[in-house]
């Protein structure tokens, strides 16, 4: 099955918005197996549009449009598309209902421009729009299929999954379902892991396997497919478990599951609390945990000591260690963890003290040195790390180990820690 | 002058990898009054990327191409291209020269197929990459042009403005120079900015003005052209004159300038020390000020106070303030500003408290209820606000705020809080 996506809007190619329907579309169809032959963004002008779908549907069996379905002049997919295929405009009453049930409920003034919204080509099928006004509709030209989306990206995204992807699957007489996992891995390199996976028999187990570099992640996403729902489930559980067998030390979430909102999961769960000392991470820790809803119960307090009288006061560091050792130092990154946990009276002290960069670095301890601890009360551990970013980078690549070290002792202990 | 844009690899077409190439060169093209007319993405293939070019030269002066120039196999645009027009492949002894100094430089191992990178169509024009290996290259056909740059983004960028632009420019002889001037605004909508603008003639004054949205803050482009760049600077700098006359209390920085930046280059200059004291933002106000590289130079510490107790014990803060007024309202908020400063003998402390949502609200105070106060030892200012967004944003719109609080402080001291 050959796909091409088309966006549409000026929005797009003066600039103002990044496109990000296209990459989410193809995120979504790679898995299926179906290839995306050409991603293509045109402006608001219907000629352009018509040509736009020329190119596409020679070279495609469907095309995935999405924009241009608003209230405004500007909003023209709708009628470039009829236009293309010389087709009429009707209204459709039932999305016109919608619209008018829609805006009555959000107390927004009906005007008569919405009326617009409900213009579809003739022979069009309606696409119900979950998250806002502009319901899509789908079109079937000399057996191929162009299926029209809006262009904001959350009703876009929804409508993909709901609506698209099923018409096109019994359109297509495509009757497998399909299976996905998301694994997600911090620490390892997109060429360790490729090197780590390269006995796993994927074709012989019917699982397709991509890798994603999201920095600071890497994402595997696994994918079969089958008739029976379950098969292609069991196919997707036992290539995983393939990899989780190689790569389980790097592995901190699934699926839509985030390494913040997995800690602050096992936290809950264990009723546990927790207390922050940040230095060169600067809060991001922090920022981080405190975005996962519900974060109050477990987060007490969060402290970013960027000076070393802020650290001598407020975690009981005695000036002498820092003197002697350095305020980045293994022995600072431990009395950190430990003296917040202390004051908070937290289950949990977590620290970072580290050279962000880009200044500040020396022979000894160039920019990148970090040190990581963790102290529950009976131990303390810290770790010792040499990043190689830049500024902003070192904070974000810190932070990441530093939850990834909590959440591997909330689930093992210190048993990885040996 | 009609545009196209071709960027090309697999890792697009899967939805690996988010093109920002195609948003980046539209945006730096549209102010030049350059029009794009399509933007396409299509996969490593060489009859894809024929069908593709002759696609966008039918309907352009210029295509700008990124991607495939790597030393792998998938890498084939420089091979594609020549096959596209029955053109040989030469090498560029220049370009292999550079890439084998580059690559001593760095201790990489020479293998040959880096030698690749230096194979162009015959009669390509190189461009030179200041960033990375990849050179670029540019191919006169029919009296169009086509330019080839590399698809990392920071390579694509610098050889966009460095080497494409001024080939384009010379190349459709247009000898305008052009200015432009980025302005950034924060709680102000579109709309209300439009309504503002609505009797400036931007057209008169020879500028073109286009207004960007980039949560949380607002960015107005003014760009204008002349022979002289004298004069195209003078006819934005009018432009931008009355931009500052009606927007001047929402305008927090130009150009580059990030709002932190500004706010840590005005402390800095006026040497004075920070301390925050967060409890919905979470440690974002810190987070975003130490990504300004030198921030510890006045950032003395922030105290992430999410629970009562820690409020209480950090900041000083009488229990029966907040069982009275309650964590989230003026009087704590003044307080919490207020002692952050005393104990960290600091010249300003910064307080934001408040509800970021999704729980927690009350009919009083509801979810984005936040107030943020700001003491510099003298007085202490509290502003409340209500802001209507999901946690994550309530979070980013309240470091804003408190940000844009500081930065009026610090440029005007209390004037606007009157």
């Amino acid at each position: 099955m050959k796909i091409g996506i088309l966006t549409i809007g000026n929005e797009l190619t003066s600039g103002k918005i990044q496109d990000t329907n296209t990459s989410f579309i193809a995120r979504n169809l790679y898995p299926l197996g179906w290839q995306i032959v050409a991603m293509l963004s045109l402006g608001d002008d219907d000629q352009a549009i018509k040509d736009g779908l020329d190119f596409l549907l020679a070279r495609a069996d469907g095309v995935i449009v999405t924009g241009g379905l608003g209230p405004t002049v500007d909003d023209m997919t709708a009628a470039a598309i009829a236009k293309a295929f010389d087709l009429r405009l009707t209204t459709d009453e039932v999305v016109l209902r919608h619209i008018k049930e829609r805006m009555a409920g959000h107390n927004f003034p009906w005007t008569e421009n919405n009326a617009k919204q409900a213009l579809f080509p003739e022979g069009a099928e309606r696409i119900a729009n979950r998250v806002g006004v502009a319901w899509g509709f789908s079109l079937k030209i000399n057996g191929k299929i162009i299926a029209v989306m809006p262009g904001v990206p959350k009703e876009a995204e929804d409508m993909l999954v709901e609506g698209v992807l099923p018409l096109f699957r019994r359109e297509f007489s495509d009757p497998d379902q399909v299976a996905t996992r998301i694994i997600k891995l911090a620490g390892a390199s997109e060429s360790a892991v490729d090197h780590s996976l390269r006995d796993v028999p994927f074709g012989d187990l019917g699982v397709t396997v991509g890798s994603y570099p999201r920095f600071p992640e890497l994402q595997i996403v696994l994918t079969a497919r089958d008739a029976q729902r379950e098969k292609a489930l069991a196919k997707v559980a036992r290539a995983e478990g393939e990899v989780v067998k190689r790569l389980s030390p790097y592995i901190f979430a699934y699926d839509e599951d985030t390494l913040e909102g997995v800690v602050a999961a096992l936290l809950l769960g264990r009723n546990l609390t927790l207390a922050l000392a940040e230095s060169c991470t600067g809060g991001l820790i922090a920022h981080r945990l405190t975005d996962v809803a519900g974060s109050s119960a477990f987060f007490e307090r969060g402290l970013i000591t960027y000076s070393n009288a802020s650290k001598e006061e407020l975690l009981l560091i005695p000036p002498e260690i820092i003197k002697k050792h350095g305020a980045v130092s293994k022995e600072t990154a431990v009395l950190m963890a430990e003296g917040v946990r202390k004051t908070a009276r937290t289950s949990l002290g977590l620290s970072v003290t580290g050279i962000a960069g880009p200044s500040g670095g020396t022979a000894e301890k160039p920019v990148g040195t970090v040190f990581i601890a963790l102290a529950d009360g009976a131990r303390t551990v810290c770790r010792h790390f040499s990043f190689n970013w830049n500024r902003q980078r070192n904070k974000v690549i810190s932070s990441q180990w530093a939850l990834v070290l909590l959440k591997n002792y909330l689930t093992d202990g210190w048993d990885h820690e040996q």
